[in-house]
């Protein structure tokens, strides 16, 4: 099979599932967000269907109001992801962390060292932070973009730098010779940027995959040139295949300048599935979550999505014959085209809303087929390399989606049917790299 | 039994022992360094001798020459504790991080989280870092000494403000209500000190011992007036009996100052024991973990502690007549007394070395007996309150304190023969703490 497969990761945040309702959901273990056996076995779910790896998304603030829901983010990611790494084998092991809020040293330090520990499979999302509430956890405050982007080169570099300061045949263990390193293979790195810099060496050896891969998330052309520059995964928010293809050819175009090979850099678009025996059963799932939501509130941002005055009180009735006549999809919100299919199809605003049209990422509500066919449809549409799965619940949406989808991806020859190897860069596809990327200094010399 | 007992920690360094050449000894684990498995192992020996916790010192810097010596230090202490956390049921998981270069906010929200992960076994040893190389790491200079105490206390502060802005009650996980958190319970902090500032809230609950406890080493004024205010535990260097007792004096005095009970601060004096079958074995044992030391420069160095100009070629011979007549112990080196006293008994050079005279923390090198009735003697004179010990090699160091030297002081009532709870709190025998200390605030309105 020498075909195109699909790279699939799932997203975890705070334990629950990715509504902010999940934590409702009967069967669910409500300790789930400080429970790391709950974790475990998710990940376990995961690694049994084969998926390539795990994701936490994180910043650095609680700034969400939770009266009704649970938290979006992990209680730390690296700790988190560092359980997860003696308690599974093969599948990635991938958190964001700021490069606007952190030391590159610490950065370089705890990533190689969950690298180590998990034999080759940590991944790094490399994000700037805007959130001034997260700014303030660090008394300080946002920087404007293009200095927040300047720095996150810096930082990035002088983490690969030291991620290379430590050479990978340094460790000498030659008992009866008496020498446990070779030093002149274990040297400081010395980088001064205008924002941070580093002495090194870090102290610590390489792992089965030399270095963690660097993985990017966020758009704009700051973005997109970090991505072309360094990252093998990116995470994309893209709502139609159209945008997606868009994101896409410009995140290749930004490796082509580069200098790299554009196949090194695989888009994972985020994609939200609820999976269930119906599409019947998958709403009422949905309406289930919605409990928790402010329900006037979405009516009424429904209504400026597709240009039409919405009362709540409409909530349970679907737009009048009028109303859809006057209807129109808002040019600022890329979810109002098929906000509005929806409300066509005569469903009430509350079904319309359980349809997901307002979530973050794309969502499918139905059975395993239907979350298949969506998945194939974009995938072969060239609008993703592969997908950022964020479960609606994970207490049995984990299962649902190895047991039921993934083996239709697989029949179909869209995903693989065993991991490639044993390190992150083996199931990714990654290129080699060690250190600074030889071809980024070449480039800059040139 | 209601007499005072004596806490132990044992101290992890790199994997392999104490000793610099401790990755030799037959037996050994030469991979010990970065293989989680082998630390698992340590620690479960460790917690079936009932010592009350694992200690991890750091400094964010390789500074050593590792061309002989394996690496001093983890390769990161945080991610290895979350390994241990999770590996382990009882023994409490303290490691060193710098008030110096990092920010409370990252610090607050790594040892809670451990703290979680670990059902209430974290402490934090908040130290001042003083070694230029580490400053180069974050591409800074060591602060001035007095700027960076008054930053140590800024740091702890709003680390403690941060654990407690979850209130303990404030998860309500009311599935029936649709409750998932009492916002009132979850606040912000807002503390803004002269060198740091977090707005918090922190997104972690309580563990079940509330929130990490603190540990301090380092002395002098500065250094005895942040252990009197904040910290459980000390750790501590004296390398006599007197030198301890004046040591933990100051420390009582400095805890009554601030107005706490001294009996909650507990210190913990640095130990190095070699235990083998005989004391012949014991010196066998170090001799052969002296070879990767150059002996040569610490035969020089010996001469300056007893006042005598010493030629390395002397090495296997014990001091002739004259010279034993000529030595004087050095006032500036606290060792020299036992050095000489050492050096008396006619050992050559080379076995003189073997007893550890010139190494950081006092050496016994005997029976597990011998090293029994030295913490004994230790214990009972009031020279601390417990002892933070560094075995030479730890493939064997550990089952052997475990089964021969633990047992010896179960047997005489010194240490205690179970764990007296599930938390390090209730373990070592520290106050109830959750947020910053309400005392030390009312003193400060005093």
């Amino acid at each position: 099979m020498t075909s195109r497969q699909m790279v699939l990761g799932m997203q975890f945040s705070g334990g629950y599932g990715a509504e902010p309702g999940a934590w409702r959901l009967p069967g669910a273990n409500l300790n789930s967000y400080t429970d790391m056996d709950q974790f475990v076995r998710y990940a376990h779910s995961a690694e049994r269907g084969k998926v390539q790896l795990l994701f936490i998304a994180d910043t650095p603030v609680l700034d969400m109001d939770l009266t009704h829901h649970a938290p979006r983010q992990a209680i730390d990611p690296m700790l988190l992801l560092t359980v997860l790494a003696r308690e599974t084998e093969r599948i990635g092991l991938v958190t964001t962390a700021s490069t606007t809020f952190n030391e590159p040293y610490n950065l370089a330090r705890q990533f190689k060292a969950l690298d180590v520990i998990s034999h080759g499979r940590a991944g790094w999302n490399a994000v700037t932070t805007s959130t001034p509430a997260a700014a303030a956890n660090f008394g300080s405050s946002v920087p404007p973009r293009a200095e927040k982007y300047e720095r996150a080169h810096e930082v990035i570099q002088i983490v690969q730098a030291l991620w290379g300061s430590w050479e990978k045949d340094a460790l000498l263990l030659d008992v009866e010779g008496k020498r446990y390193a070779d030093m002149d293979k274990i040297q400081p790195v010395n980088l001064q940027g205008r924002h941070v810099a580093s002495r090194g060496p870090l102290p610590i050896p390489p792992s089965e995959q030399g270095q963690p891969v660097i993985f990017q998330a966020g758009g704009g052309g700051y973005g997109l040139e970090l991505a072309g520059r360094y990252a093998s995964g990116v995470y994309a928010n893209p709502y139609t295949i159209e945008d997606a293809r868009a994101q896409r050819e410009a995140l290749r175009d930004a490796a082509k300048r580069a200098g790299r090979n554009p196949d090194e850099v695989k888009m994972l678009a985020g994609f939200m599935p609820t999976i269930a025996s119906s599409r019947e059963a998958a709403l009422e799932r949905r309406r289930f979550l919605d409990e928790v939501v402010d329900l006037h509130q979405r009516v009424r941002y429904l209504g400026t999505m597709i240009g039409l005055p919405l009362d709540p009180d409409q909530l349970d009735q679907p737009l009048m014959a009028q109303q859809l006549a006057d209807a129109m999809p808002s040019p600022h919100d890329p979810r109002s085209v098929r906000a509005l299919e929806v409300a066509r199809e005569g469903w009430t605003l509350r079904d319309v809303l359980a349809h997901g049209v307002i979530d973050y990422h794309p969502v499918v509500a139905g059975t395993a087929a239907d979350v298949a066919d969506h998945m194939q449809e974009w995938f072969e549409a060239g609008a993703c390399d592969g997908f950022s799965i964020a479960l609606d619940g994970f207490h049995d949406g984990y299962d649902a989606f190895v047991d039921q989808v993934a083996p239709i991806l697989q029949e179909r020859g869209l995903f693989h049917e065993d991991y490639e190897g044993t390190t992150l860069r083996e199931n990714l596809g990654a290129h080699e790299q060690y250190g600074l990327d030889l071809r980024l200094s070449q480039q800059a010399r040139a």
